[in-house]
């Protein structure tokens, strides 16, 4: 398995010298990758390798690693050379030993972490701790230097490296694709991002198709395709693709160096003359296909059985070392194939020599400031939201469409920023229909592609992002996001849980990130859910979903809700995810007129408490209520309002309490959430023994989960979306559902004690009129008239 | 390279007359698409169009109809032509009046729904129906004949043609792709399915990429690219592609009859290759790119303002009828062009020269029984899984890995329906990784794409689909069910989110279709989640997330989980979902060794209750007890039952009784699943007022959201996963997050009242030992051999 490049120099742009010294460093990352899978100890091989040297439970990924490093050696030299600023989004980022082993040796992951140092004791470290319990997981993870990509879940790597680029012109995102990774969904909607991408603003992605030829046990799907096929796929995607295929490394080392050096050459070429008075048109931007073997470098055959270029290679190619002892040497000759003694001096630390090679400072990769972005994170400069108020002057006098005041306060924001370029909008195909229209007064949605004299609001430097793909904004948000910028994701509520798993793995990285002391906090993912269940009418059924709540509550430090029932409170709460950091913010708001309950004051008082009782619609005169009626969601208020006004009318000897819910976390315990209330205040709110009804925007059971351990949780009824519905007039909706003020006057009848004769009467009036609502709509196709103008009596 | 063969314009394949017929079809569609959209009555323009004929809400989708439409016409030419078994699948769902259009005109929709007849009447209730109350959905939905395939949420109509086509060697599925569906991830990852279909033994599929130039307010990527890319693109996917492109519609006719001509001969040929002793390899498929205005044939300029052929025309083209009295001539001025009184005779019925183009019976696509695949549906031949059972002679006496055992069950599955060719196993490459090997004994990985000598498993006519993409995995899974087959589909618990809203939509449309007589019940969806959350301890953080069941519960009626705690549980929960109609089942469980605890007699009493006592494992004796010690998973059974043999041991005096849950939906109250525990039966279990510690192996507050009714449920204490752990031990796992036996002895300790001091000394003893744990892990990286050791004192 002799395989070190000892060839005297290959024609390429490599000198001798810096071909030997470039493929020992490779040599180097590699052995250490080797090491992290294997070693516990004798990590410089000193002493003959021994079964107690090695890990008892041997866990990790092998296969793509030595790519992963050749491609890191190579940036490496390109970026000193031409002292470029680069950083490193791996997709097989159960490659991480080749990113950690890279970080070392440059003298990162020293400096981040201390106890790792530089030599045979660090060496012992870095290799102990891999796969190991306190030690690090087998991925690339937050706890990579230089990484942006978690590398659990793949498909999000190249959608990642957009997002990092975009307003940063000077970065190149390096974009190692697996081919593997580019089976998913997520990855295969990504190549189009570069219609997005504006050469004289933005920076570069260069991807780089890595055919390992192998996933767990399968070949990869390109890996299988003709060379023909291939290059037209990634012509078809707009790149130009360069071939750097083989397995001797010298030859592999000059042709990587010299197709390096070539599409460096055209990314500066292709934004030189974009930004020097060239046309500004979409590019053929360069890409890189590089087809090495699964494994390369590693051992060729395992007990009889083809292991390099083989799926045999994905993870630890082979085990068992107690059973077998010629494991056990086939391991010492496989790491002895680099030659340590030739790398690393007498302390176990890199030659100088070869240390050289690697860039220095902030140039190198694993330190690169926007790999940690809230480094180079500035606050976005805000307008005061407080200018944006609707003029409430009595609850319910006035109707508004939230989002669209929503849209001019964002409007401002981008003006505000325009000059500092750190936030942008990203949507599939709905800003305009999610009622945001008033950015367009002062930017564009970004389009690189083609573009036709009757197109509005198209332009290369558009700072919305739209394209029916939620992966892809998602990714461009994060990547955004995590190299310390801001956004904002607009997008149907029902089709949010297209990015379920991504919202997941975002999720778990800002958790872990919280607990390494160099990760800087970075600017909250802002969800705007829109276009809701109570309003999606008349798209009927597959439209209707409230559920991405129920999910995003698993992750509970990490998540805020926000149910603002009207214009003013959505302004507040706006704000306030813009202002935050580390979380994930999720505002659900709807996009029609409806009425308007708070004035600009008394919404930033009752959306800085998060929730609170609406004394104005409340009949309980500050002292014990009959009953607490709780709503959160905009339809929901106004549902629970109208069953307070016939309430009045009909029922006037109820005490009524109304309480609002703004922030869905408020109903946690405070050991469960920050903003949880404490169970003095929230029995205050909501007593301890009254009935409860709770009308709530999404599924009514996340209501009792959240509930479930407070005083009065026993008398809790709530009512929700029940996935009953379809194309019908909006009041139906609430209708099919139970949760209109028909059904909610009839739930406070028959839970409220001693309620006269006369309440049998309301609940008889009640199903008549829900009679006559269905015949009427049903001949009509609209709500009848006093359900569209009904008014809260102001 | 042959690029896309350009047709001549005119002449063409049709004749006059043929051209002059189609053409009015065409038209008759086109008026019923605008007749839906807008018409309350007047629905043959008998008399001059007033706004009492419109419908006062305007909701519907205009711009693809027209487009739909026109495929829909040549199609039928086609398969009457050939006797074509076609059915049409359409990404573009908002067409969905196109649909609705020419299955009424071909006649199926009259049969399927009697009350909408072929006459003035009918058509006047086909209209009035349309995104009203009480009517139909603006979608394709299961309401719409002929579809397999929601049109609400975009992205999966391609995965779904795949699936309708395999192991349908006469089917062709058309399939039409909207360019903005295109930009979707699980659409743009869906186009590499040709490497998995085997022309001999699957039927065709023909995607038809419907340029239609606009989403709801932008431009697509896919229409403004060059002409060159696109054909690079899908050469490079695979396809060959064929233009059709124009807005005049004669020649558009011609072109689109000759491209059809074409594209039908080419399949024609590559199936007959292949079925008759030709070379078993890939084709390249044809396939067709329209290029037509959106809105086609609909109003020009509406307001001054461009309609045709841009964005404008995507719902409504226009509206404002009451405010704007010549908007009221120009939409009947537009239905006029259409020229009804040409179309329809006097009793507004098609002419029977027109009537006399579509295809007869089952060979209409909107009659196509595959599109109501349970039609088609034949039991699976299932042997009896009593014989694979696991010998357990005592409870915990062995030791074996479930998914294992599964995969023999499986592997005589597939055996045994070899010839009726109804059941496929589809994963992203995780098959074997979840030990579901023994089906490689029987067949291999379906694979079309080149194959190598050392390639293992690999077959073109393999019942196994593994692709790295769980979208393509789920769509092809839906569409291979939709169309009257069996499947599973195994997954890695964490990754499953990847699907989540394949998911939300699947339930939507079964719980749809259970409510609509004419679609008859098809397989289950069967989901086998492993490498689950607690035996992720190796890939950490990112690859736990037991969150899917989370979501899954809020489509009460349609889902079923099963957490069956070993091997032979297993084995009855698998054959009983086989045996399942229209529902989808998610069975979580491990795939590593673990110790079994019920012989098969056992099992199965346990498992057809789906909850219940486990004596054994009880102290109670029948009576009450202390406390009741639940769980739900294999590994929480097993820490339970470490619990169980540590308080015999130390605290011999507390009662206890075992509950193991299998079949989760039990513990809902009845009338919330039809699966549901009644309440006397629950508070038999459960008691009601005993500490319930209860071991669950997901996010623990699901438990509390399923039982918050119940009796004894203020004494619910839930253990489950709640975000911690990384790479660690697997036991380890258990302790971080507070599910191992020794953190469920102190909350037996804490919870049962009035236990001796002692209690004290153990939950000392438990303190140290969880201490020496931390610290043997850490300096080993394994478990402490008492943990690894441990066994149930059978």
């Amino acid at each position: 398995m002799e395989r070190a490049a000892s060839t005297p120099a290959q024609p390429g742009p490599l000198s001798a010298d810096l071909l030997q010294k470039m493929d020992a460093y490779w040599r180097a990352a590699n052995y250490l990758s080797v090491g992290q899978i294997y070693l516990l100890d004798n990590p410089l091989l000193r002493e003959p390798l021994t079964l107690a040297h090695i890990k008892p439970r041997l866990l990790g990924h092998w296969g793509s690693a030595p790519g992963l490093s050749f491609i890191y050696v190579h940036l490496n030299r390109v970026i000193k050379q031409h002292d470029l600023d680069v950083i490193y989004v791996t997709g097989p980022g159960h490659g991480a030993p080749a990113l950690i082993a890279n970080t070392y040796l440059e003298g990162t992951y020293s400096e981040l972490y201390p106890d790792v140092p530089q030599n045979a004791e660090g060496l012992k470290r870095l290799f102990k701790q891999f796969s190991f319990p306190g030690g690090i997981p087998s991925h690339t993870a937050p706890e990579t230097p230089g990484s942006i990509n978690e590398g659990g879940e793949l498909g999000y790597s190249l959608s990642h490296a957009y997002g990092a680029v975009f307003d940063n012109p000077e970065l190149i995102a390096a974009c190692v694709v697996g081919d593997g990774e580019a089976e998913t969904g997520a990855l295969a909607a990504a190549w189009h991002s570069n219609k997005f991408l504006n050469p004289a603003r933005d920076g570069a992605v260069l991807p780089i198709l890595h055919l390992n030829g192998y996933k767990i046990a399968n070949p990869t799907v390109l890996a299988r395709i003709s060379r023909e096929e291939l290059e037209d796929l990634f012509i078809g995607y707009g790149y130009q693709p360069y071939f750097v295929e083989g397995d001797e490394p010298a030859p592999m080392h000059q042709q990587m160096a010299a197709t390096l050096d070539r599409v460096i050459g055209e990314i500066r070429a292709i934004q030189h003359r974009a930004r020097h008075g060239g046309p500004l048109e979409r590019p053929r931007w360069p890409m890189i296909i590089l087809r090495t073997p699964k494994g390369w470098t590693g051992p060729k055959e395992v007990d009889g059985k083809q292991t390099e270029g083989s799926w045999r290679s994905h993870q630890v190619p082979f085990a068992e070392m107690a059973e077998k002892p010629e494991h056990v040497r086939l391991l010492e000759a496989w790491l002895k194939s680099y030659r340590p003694e030739e790398l690393f001096d007498e302390h176990g630390t890199l030659r100088p020599e070869l240390a050289a090679l690697a860039p220095a400072g902030e140039r190198r990769m694993g330190a690169n400031p926007h790999a940690n972005g809230g480094i180079l994170l500035r606050d976005l400069r805000l307008p005061d939201f407080r200018d944006y108020a609707v003029e409430v002057p009595a609850p319910g006098a006035v109707s508004a469409e939230a989002t669209r005041q929503m849209g001019v306060f964002l409007r401002d924001v981008l003006t505000l920023n325009q000059e500092a370029r750190n936030f942008r909008i990203m949507g599939p195909d709905e800003t305009a229909s999610n009622r945001l229209s008033a950015v367009f007064d002062v930017t564009d949605r970004a389009w690189m592609a083609e573009r036709l004299p009757q197109d509005a609001n198209l332009a290369p430097d558009g700072r919305v992002m739209e394209i029916l793909s939620e992966h892809t904004c998602q990714g461009w948000l994060e990547g955004y996001l995590l190299t310390g910028r801001h956004g904002l994701f607009d997008c149907y509520e029902a089709f949010i849980h297209i990015v379920d798993s991504m919202f997941n793995q975002h999720a778990k990285w800002l958790e872990v990130s919280r607990h390494i002391p160099w990760r800087r906090p970075v600017a909250s993912l802002n969800y705007l859910l829109t276009s809701h269940v109570w309003r999606q009418d008349h798209n009927g059924f597959s439209h209707q979903d409230p559920g991405f709540i129920d999910l995003a509550v698993n992750k509970q430090g990490i998540v805020q809700v926000y149910l603002p029932p009207d214009a003013n409170s959505l302004l507040f709460v706006t704000d306030r995810c813009l202002r935050s950091r580390n979380l994930i913010n999720i505002i659900v708001a709807g996009k029609q007129p409806e009425p308007q309950w708070l004035d600009m004051d008394a919404a930033i008082k009752h959306c800085t408490a998060g929730i609170g009782i609406w004394p104005w619609a409340s009949s309980d005169q500050g002292g014990e209520p009959d009953v607490v009626m709780a709503c959160a969601g905009d339809v929901p208020t106004l549902e629970t309002l109208a069953a307070v006004d016939l309430m009045r009318q009909h029922l006037p000897e109820i005490k009524v309490r109304v309480v609002n819910v703004v922030d869905l976390m408020t109903l946690q315990p405070p050991e469960e959430h920050p903003h949880g209330l404490s169970n003095r205040d929230f029995d205050t709110l909501f007593t301890t023994d009254k009935p409860i009804i709770f009308a709530y925007h999404g599924y009514p059971w996340l209501i009792h989960r959240l509930t479930y351990r407070r005083t009065n949780h026993k008398n809790l009824h709530v009512r929700g979306f029940k996935e009953k519905g379809t194309t019908t007039t909006p009041f139906d909706m609430a209708v099919l559902n139970d949760i209109d003020r028909f059904h909610l006057v009839a739930d406070v009848i028959d839970r409220v004690p001693k309620l006269g004769y006369h309440a049998a009467y309301v609940k008889q009036a009640i199903r008549d009129k829900l009679i006559e609502h269905r015949e009427y709509i049903t001949e009509y196709g609209q709500d009848l008239p006093e359900i569209r103008d009904w008014q809260w009596p102001h």
